[in-house]
Formats: C-alpha cells, sequence, structure tokens
C-alpha cells in the first residue's frame, strides 16, 4: 500500500468508506455488478460529488454512466481499510467486555485475530474464552515473543488501565483499542483508538431526551 | 434534567464529561476528597481551561484552591450523563455481536438494562442469552406494549440492518444504537447513535500503518 497515500487519507473520508463497503456487499448479494456515486448517494445520505472525492483516495476507477464496478470496488475498499490482511491482536482484561469481544468472532471477517488474551484473576488465567486463551499478565513478555503483535485490546477496569497501558508500551505493543472510559497516556509513536460504549450511550440518552423535550413543547 | 441547557452542551464537551467521571472514580477509590481543573487536566492530557468551561455545563461550583468535591462531581456528572436512571432497550439481532452485548452486564451499571433481544433465526428464539428472553421478531408490537421501551439496539447482519430499523421506528422505537455498519435511514425526529467497532478497526490498522512507515523512513 502506497504509505504516502494513506497519510493523506482524511479521518471522516476514513469513517464513511466502510458504509460504501456496506453498500457494495447489500448490492452484490442482489446480483448487482455496477454501482454509481449517485445510487451510493442515494443508500448512505452523503452527497455524491463527496463519495467521489472520498473514492478518489482509493485505487478504483469508475466508468462514465454506469459507475463502479461492485467486485472491484468491494476488493478495492476491503484492501484499503485492512480487513483483508490478519492483524494479530492480545487483548487485556477478560472480563465482561473482554469476553464479550472474544466471543465475537466478526472481528476476525475485518482482520483482527486475538490470538490470547491477558488477565489478573487467577480463577480466569489458564482457561480459555471462545477457545482463546487466557494467560496470567506476568507471561506477557514470553507471550510477546511468540506471537508477533502490535495491537493490544484495553477492556480491563478503570483502576488497572493506566499500568497495564504502560506495560503493554513497554513490552512492544503499538497500537492501543481503548474500550475503557479512562483517557490513557502514552508516548506520542504510539497509536491510541478510543471506542468507549459508555460515552456513545450517554451521547445518545442526551440526545435522546432533546428530542422529547422539543416534542413536548410542541404539544 | 434543564432540557434547555441540555441542547446546548457540545458533542465534543459530552465526549469528554465520561473522562472526567473515569478520573473521580479513580481519586475517590484512593481516598481523596477533592480534585482541581489541574489535577484533571494532567490525568486527562486536556488543558484546564477547556476542562472548566467543561463543567460549567453541569451544575457543580468548584472552590478556590481545593477544587471540585469529587463525591458532588461524581454525582452530578453520573446524573448528567444520563448513568443514573435506567433507559430500557431492545436488542435486535442475538448473533455475535448481540450476544455480545446480552453479556456485558456493565452497560447495566451505565443506565442501559436490555429486557428483550429479537431474532429471525428459530434456534434462538423462546431461549435466553445471559437471562435475557429473545424472542421472534413478530412479537415486536406485543413486547413494545409490555415494556415501554423507546431504545433500540441493532445488531442484525447489513442484509436486514434497514428493514430492522424501519420496524423498530413503525413500533415506536426513538433512539437506535446501531453497531451495524451500515449507514440507515431513519425519520428526522429518530436518534441514531452510530457505533461501528469495524470502522475504528480500520482508523486504527490505517494509523499503526501510518506510524510504522514514519519510523521505517527515519531508518
Amino acid at each position: 500500500m502506497d504509505s504516502t497515500k494513506i497519510d493523506k487519507v482524511p479521518e471522516p473520508t476514513l469513517r464513511r468508506l466502510p458504509w460504501y463497503l456496506s453498500v457494495c456487499r447489500l448490492l452484490k448479494a442482489r446480483g448487482e455488478t455496477y454501482v454509481s456515486s449517485t445510487r451510493l448517494s442515494k443508500e448512505t445520505n452523503i452527497v455524491a460529488s463527496q463519495i467521489a472525492k472520498d473514492l478518489s483516495f482509493v485505487d478504483v476507477v469508475g466508468r462514465t454512466r454506469v459507475g463502479y464496478e461492485i467486485d472491484n470496488l468491494l476488493e478495492v475498499l476491503e484492501n484499503f481499510l485492512g480487513f483483508t490482511s490478519m492483524h494479530k491482536a492480545f487483548l487485556f482484561g477478560a472480563g465482561r467486555l473482554g469476553s464479550a469481544l472474544l466471543n465475537d468472532t466478526g472481528l476476525r471477517q475485518f482482520g483482527l485475530e486475538i490470538v490470547a488474551a491477558f488477565d489478573a484473576n487467577p480463577r480466569l488465567v489458564g482457561h480459555s474464552v471462545a477457545g482463546i486463551p487466557v494467560c496470567d499478565i506476568n507471561d506477557l513478555e514470553k507471550e510477546m515473543r511468540r506471537h508477533k503483535v502490535k495491537i493490544g485490546i484495553l477492556t480491563v477496569p478503570i483502576h488497572n488501565a493506566q499500568e497495564v497501558a504502560d506495560r503493554m508500551v513497554v513490552w512492544g505493543i503499538k497500537a492501543i483499542w481503548n474500550f475503557t472510559p479512562l483517557r490513557i497516556r502514552v508516548p506520542d509513536d504510539i497509536v491510541v483508538q478510543n471506542t468507549s460504549l459508555y460515552a456513545h450511550l450517554s451521547l445518545m440518552f442526551n440526545r435522546l431526551d432533546s428530542v422529547e423535550e422539543t416534542e413536548n413543547s410542541k404539544k
């Protein structure tokens, strides 16, 4: 993949590309072979000119009148988004949310393979969840040498989040997918992707309250 | 809650408030009673003036020198974020990700109670996951009358996502927490909160690639 190109892709574009991918999958399942920007626009509520701009970042060329070949666009998008190559990951914290993610085999379809989980709870260590072994956090160094893992998924309680993140960085993790509601501090060259379900939840509660207030005030 | 106040809270503020909440929980567990903006700033890497601005939206007053009383700030933030009142929800699609969420009892601590799940698969219907019954999607109307539910969690395959979202809206769901990578279309007065794990995954892959390219080019 052309790295100079990667650097330039704006984050909003990266957020929209999976939507186009989903539309392609739907249309392909219905037996269609081509998709136009206009069609993508209708399906996603994003203006066609924006879609054309977004797709200019990936290596795909549309044809006048018919648009993009769906098989080609699918392949290019899946490649570009990193879903076709498998990325190994460790998961830290095999509690409620951690176990839930270990059970979500869908991640594998999107290029993420969790090869081991770590936990401090002796009742979990030595067992496996969804076929993935739960190891003692003290075996991290050994497991890092065994697997070549760059990604760590952080699902520990907030009280341990910073400490576990620090250990991940010491032993060579380069990207942390942070599911905790804590803002972890890491060196500049470490990628942190925050996905706090609970923050999204409060955004939704808040917007729901606003909508209901507006409706009540209309009555 | 003062709705005119809710409307005005900017989304970035709403995204940062859970971080302050987490810091308060950590400090309280360590036996501390007061927290200053400076301390919150150090723990979250957010500038103190921004923190003071964010906290001005919630009903809390800091004291000169000592800052905010932690117990008070905790209570106010949890209330404000909607975590103290229980919101009932239905979950649609008890497959991999859906079951994972049904097993995540942490959601309940943050104000979300999933009271029933729906699925089209006859092998799942009639059973329960983590104590939550899985119902036939055709029983939605009946269950809506039984429970007063405004929130629907969407974890079906993309091929059914739009159709299920349409049914949710018809039967009175007001907010949809959309975990599918599809952009669903709904009327203007319906709240949609998108949380696509796979989109976050591709953002992380992409940033990891960029960081590694930068490091390689330094060598």
